[in-house]
């Protein structure tokens, strides 16, 4: 059975022939030949494989307890992430003079989609301590890089983000948590927290020694009240442990126990029982959220690719299954002995309906973390912030859609807790509402990134489509997926038209639908450029795959951009106008 | 807060208002008062909230267990079944001298539905004895019917149906499960029984002190080998315990452990491992499965509604936590106090969705109940085989988005096991796959019910929706949905032509989309017949509510059909001309 992880092939084709391939930039050549990349990678893999997957279930059934000594997680996700730190893994990205070995984030990427499929919940505590160092080494002083980065980077210590509360949610603006000064020291400016942290994911553990907190709070004014809005935030090094030895003021006052994702403690944090906890500023003064947004791209680029190796890897199981078991004949057949499940049409549309949103997905990640390593370059950076909810969201919808159709190629027997893909939809499951839900990713897209950048990176975003849809013009395969594309970003557009026009706040209402419309455009686009790689090599199965998924996306999937769009344009009120009494 | 029972507006807009209240056959008037039948339903709904609904978590939690003295379930569910036997409602649906209320179809499944919702799992043991004891009591001997149906109609033992087995699945043509003959006596015709049937739910527990188990298995011919295909079938009676009070050779090989409907025992059963279980035929030989399946329009039926009541209850739950949680603020306004989430457009839009999947469903499972209270009426028959399929599916998959969306709605601790949001979801997730896949259904719709049937299934349903949309043209609301009904309606006879003409077995390839375009439709035609009920009570919130969500329906939903129509139509090969190298 296929263990699910980004097959060699599909690295190849993405990395090399399609994102590496082109005459810009190309980020692998740049650091270092594609030997030295392969190698990591496959290194990677390994430990993907030995030390990652194998307690993937046993994490989901053994989840993290809670008792006066704190949180315990289950000893091989320890040991898992003890072997992710000796192979020097949570250092890959970070500059040399950090102790890292500086690889563009595109690989880091590939790096991370093998442990995101192999297990995504220990994957998790992974991708929070990288978060958080990176965060630090941008913005923190070299005393408080020395001190709480450099740990993290050697994975000696692990980190957490702190930005939810439980009255908050997903509006920041309003949170309490309270930081009072306390003069300064080597750190920097010392403040005491207090308040509550909820959804805080690796919040406590006995995998390390120390934890590194995050957390978002704010300073209160001369008159002791917080300030109203997001202006008021700034960000905290909390660390569970002081530097003296001494515990810090952070304690742990519950677990929340999730659908999926189990293997992850996910807790609610008290800080400041006893006085108030120790934390010391990064950066300026009310400059939490614009610290913490600079590296919410990258983290919600790691959400979708995380949702789309999920969907990925229930792929690849259901195709396993359906290729041995057997069961059914052909319709109007009888007799004989019983077919594969993958000779049935059914099972052919569902396990392709996979394909295209699972690879699609994957795609779309790769493509933004390429952006990622175009740094400062203007265009990279305005198309990556207009692509960055739709590396969140897309993923997570139709990633979880792939995961849906892998349990129902397995029939019951996807259903039971004994094969993988219960669990994949389960743990799919929190990727549309952690890191900005579905709805909160469509404001941001339609609001920041569209109306409010008067349409800079959507002319970027079409002089790509266009490119695309000119070298597939002149294919045989690929010219009626060049036309369907450019009508569709022609609807995008002028959908983006009637928005500008629409009264008031209207314009927000319908969001989220075009959201999915804009997804699903720019899937197509990613799509058609893998084909017009894949076409060269027409005639072997991999890349006839290719082009099959590519047919499906653009005639079973792109019409619904139409129809959504349809909707969006017609400024309909349907739901916004609904009095809440009638519901 | 709502406990998602099912309301009594909604039973009395359902039952009485729209079903009832036509001028054809009012089920409900004939068999008694609508008093009568309002008293047992509130009845039921009692017992539902008391004694169904308080352990839906607690049954999740604490799975059935299995040592050598059998099955153990939760307490809990043993009570909640015995309270449910001693106010006489396993004989709801059987007539007078069976000891039964003789109850109508329609009235038995509104009673059924708040079962459904309050706890699938405890629920699951009510219907499948039900089921099981209706097939005694219409196919058996009189000796089967009292020893057999009596005590499950009763409440004093519980019944099983056992079809699948772990090498035949959907295919029950493959079984093997032998009975061999072994004399008769007052029960029949006697055979010992050898084989495994799986996925056996309530396959042993201590709730009961007996079950009876169906079972459908193969009499060998006079070579003794199995008749190929499923004319070989035949139905027997297998009871845990024999009439002499021994116990039969059944065993218990094992429980399955699911995702969801884990309350609900699911078991391998083995038969014969100690020299054969005794059985008794019902009926003659080979009619196992058409006595099957003429239970089966029941059964699915039943999967439908309990897949419309777990979306119901989900949205009720989103509903109630929609209005009191407050957070964020209406786009481009800062300070004063959150909102409450009902006030966002986004939360409107999912809840609008919502409603419009769950009380759709509702209302497309008990228009079929009525169909079956049409008994041997010829037209009702052919309605009720066309729509089956529908009720199955469309409450299964569109339930579960409906759940899918209570989630969203909650954020986070949607996500937690704290709130029944999830577990609603993952129970939902089985009714696509139990009782027959969607991909057998879109077979079952495509092959038997329509192109088989020579469209005389399709020739009464497009004369109800003519009727429909003739009564909605003569309306200010409704006459624009009339137009947009008909035309959808006529897009279905058109796709049924082309499938006529297609090649070969082609026609089958895209049944599913089919299936899907087919539901949309009809689900939008029973929208419209309850809109044109609730137009006359225009200002009500009610009322007005189910205005909007039929809105919702033709704005955002019936426009889907034809687009998986044109797909139909098109006689695309995209997944089944696939090799499945390429995957």
């Amino acid at each position: 059975m296929d263990d699910g992880l980004l097959s060699s092939q599909d690295i190849s084709f993405l990395l090399h022939d399609w994102l590496g391939g082109e005459g810009s930039a190309a980020a692998l050549e740049g650091e270092g030949s594609r030997e030295a990349v392969d190698a990591v990678l496959e290194l990677g893999e390994r430990i993907a494989r030995d030390c990652f997957l194998p307690h993937y279930k046993a994490a989901d059934r053994h989840e993290p307890t809670l008792d006066a000594g704190g949180v315990h997680v289950l000893p091989a996700v320890r040991d898992a992430l003890r072997q992710y730190a000796e192979v020097g893994l949570f250092a890959a990205g970070f500059a040399e003079d950090l102790g890292g070995m500086g690889l563009p984030y595109l690989v880091q990427s590939a790096l991370f989609a093998q442990f995101a499929a192999a297990n995504i919940a220990t994957a998790g505590y992974v991708m929070l301590t990288v978060a958080n160092a990176r965060l630090i080494a941008t913005f923190g002083s070299p005393a408080q890089v020395e001190t709480f980065a450099r740990p993290q980077i050697d994975g000696r210590w692990l980190g957490t983000m702190c930005l939810s509360e439980p009255q908050a949610g997903s509006s920041l603006a309003d949170i309490r948590t309270r930081a009072e000064p306390d003069g300064a020291d080597q750190y920097g400016s010392r403040y005491r927290l207090t308040g509550n942290k909820m959804w805080i994911s690796a919040g406590d553990h006995d995998i390390t020694p120390n934890i590194v907190h995050l957390v978002l709070a704010k300073v209160p004014g001369p008159d002791g009240a917080l300030v109203e809005g997001s202006r008021g935030i700034s960000l905290f090094i909390v660390p569970k442990v002081l530097p003296d030895g001494t515990r810090n003021d952070v304690s742990v006052a519950g677990l929340n126990h999730k659908m999926g994702y189990r293997g992850t403690a996910n807790t609610l944090l008290n800080f400041g029982e006893r006085g108030g906890a120790v934390g010391w500023r990064i950066g300026e003064l009310g400059q939490g959220l614009p610290q913490m947004f600079q590296m919410m791209n990258e983290a919600r680029i790691g959400v979708g690719l995380g949702a789309a190796m999920l969907a990925y890897r229930g792929y690849r199981h259901a195709l396993g299954y359906a290729r041995e078991r057997r069961q059914g004949r052909a319709p109007g057949t009888r007799g004989g002995p019983p077919l594969p499940l993958v000779e049935h049409a059914d099972v052919r549309r569902m396990l392709l309906e996979q394909k295209a949103y699972a690879e699609g997905a994957v795609a779309l990640c790769l493509y933004c973390a390429k952006l990622v390593d175009g740094g400062d370059d203007p265009e990279s950076r305005s198309l990556l912030a207009l692509l960055t909810p739709v590396a969140k969201t897309w993923p997570s919808e139709f990633g979880l859609a792939a995961n849906d159709g892998a349990i129902q190629v397995h029939g019951g027997y996807g259903y039971t807790r004994d094969y993988d893909v219960e669990q994949l939809y389960r743990d799919n499951r929190l990727n549309a509402i952690h890191e900005g839900t579905t709805g909160i990713q469509a404001l941001d897209l339609l609001g920041r990134k569209i109306l409010r950048d008067k349409g800079h990176g959507l002319a970027i975003a079409g002089a790509r489509i266009g490119v695309a849809c000119d070298r597939g013009a002149g294919s045989a395969e690929c010219a009626g997926y060049a036309t369907a594309l450019r009508e569709a970003w022609a609807g995008v557009l002028q959908t983006v038209r009637a928005l500008e026009a629409a009264p008031g706040t209207s314009a927000f209402d319908n969001a989220t639908p075009f959201l999915r419309a804009f997804g699903h455009v720019v899937v197509a686009w990613l799509w058609l450029e893998q084909a017009l790689v894949a076409e060269a090599h027409r005639g072997s199965p991999y890349h006839d795959g290719k082009l099959r998924a590519c047919r499906f996306f653009f005639e079973c999937e792109l019409p619904r951009a139409a129809q959504w769009l349809a909707l969006v344009s017609s400024g309909s009120d349907v739901w916004a106008g609904a009095d809440p009494a009638t519901f």
